[in-house]
């Protein structure tokens, strides 16, 4: 399925990553594999990346942090392209999905790294809740540019909140796949998929507008208490979409 | 909107809460608003509450717990609601919304002390994050249950991670309106109505069995590029689902 030529490369990772952040990351991780994460100390990783503390604390806040490096700029590089208005009249549920790709892809550009600490985080009850922290705030980007597109409709704020969760429910199954299977897998398939279920159900099919001027009819025919996914599952089929 | 004969009546809180463990929750909260969360300590709150140290730890494990005092109760409730062999066939995602509705309840009988603890949950960011893993076990536990009805179903863990953030949004979004309106509103009337959204997106009607039996048929004509959730309006209005 398309990425859509909408979606801003990130920028480029080895250009923006000064060495000694790399150096104090890798660090980290060799300990917390080593020793555990809890056993390992910010004074052990300086030690190890051959810095000062000083150094660790000008590029983390704390040692979660440093198991987390990417979040702050994927975090920036969504509320950017949210707020990107250039893109102000598009279908706002195809915006969230697109926007939630770029966590995927940060995931995506180092395997290795991002199975690792998958594998970590659960171990370690304090990353899993500095974890959903992160997961959070990603959802509450999405949703107050949803409750922006959706404000002055009834139940605007319900409709944005709902298709959010379900929008970071989609990304977070396809993230989980892709991490279990070692990072073997082709990530961009399966949240395209993910996604594409989450779209379906909630927002209108990417680049239709060919379609929609067409004023085509579609007729569907349904026992009166088959269950709503069953109904949309029909119409689909109908329109092509998989 | 009908609660359903099906929940069970959660057991009466006055009659399952020891009289000291009460007292402390008062007593904790008391010091909370006049000194703030984090200026308080376990000594000061069983000075307090006119008990020692080894009271408090055998109901509380921690100073964040006796923020969330019921949440454990209420998570094992869910969970054997869940269980209850005697629903096994019923529509999962009313069930899953049923499941729900225990939470809101929980916040519903005390008002005050629920609208006291968003407040300050608001204003400590420990507890945020505290707050969020409670969520996230709510979560974790009815999309398992979602993921065994829909075994063996193409995309079922997919479809039941989806459904339930859907559901949880839903909850909170009306949860969090009825707190920020001072626990003033009707607290069921809000949840039913969110939680309505969220069902009929997804699931089949409620004790629809009798219309399921009759095979009607429904029409329904739509332009090819409309969304999904506007398909999904018209149906509903066609069957005078509201």
């Amino acid at each position: 399925m398309d990425e859509g030529p909408r979606l801003r490369e990130p920028a480029d990772a080895t250009s923006v990553k000064p060495p000694m952040r790399d150096a104090l990351v890798a660090a980290a991780f060799q300990l917390f594999l080593e020793r555990g994460y809890e056993q390992t100390t910010v004074d052990d990783i300086v030690a190890l990346a051959g810095v000062g503390r000083r150094s660790f604390f000008r590029y983390f806040p704390s040692k979660d942090d440093v198991v987390f490096p990417d979040h702050e700029r994927c975090l920036a590089d969504m509320k950017a392209f949210l707020g990107d208005p250039a893109e102000a009249d598009d279908d706002p549920v195809q915006r969230v999905c697109d926007a939630a790709r770029l966590v995927m892809r940060m995931y995506a550009q180092n395997p290795t790294f991002s199975v690792q600490r998958y594998r970590l985080t659960k171990k370690v009850p304090g990353l899993r809740a500095y974890e959903l922290s992160v997961v959070w705030r990603y959802e509450r980007a999405l949703a107050e540019y949803l409750r922006g597109r959706f404000a002055g409709l009834p139940d605007g704020t319900l409709r944005a909140d709902v298709i959010t969760a379900a929008v970071v429910a989609a990304h977070n199954n396809a993230l989980r796949s892709w991490l279990r299977s070692d990072g073997q897998g082709d990530a961009t398939a399966a949240v395209d998929h993910a996604l594409g279920y989450a779209r379906d159900t909630f927002g209108s099919p990417p680049g239709d507008t060919a379609a929609e001027e067409r004023e085509d009819v579609v007729v569907v025919i349904s026992r009166r208490g088959a269950p709503m996914w069953r109904v949309v599952q029909e119409i689909e089929s109908t329109l092509g979409r998989d």
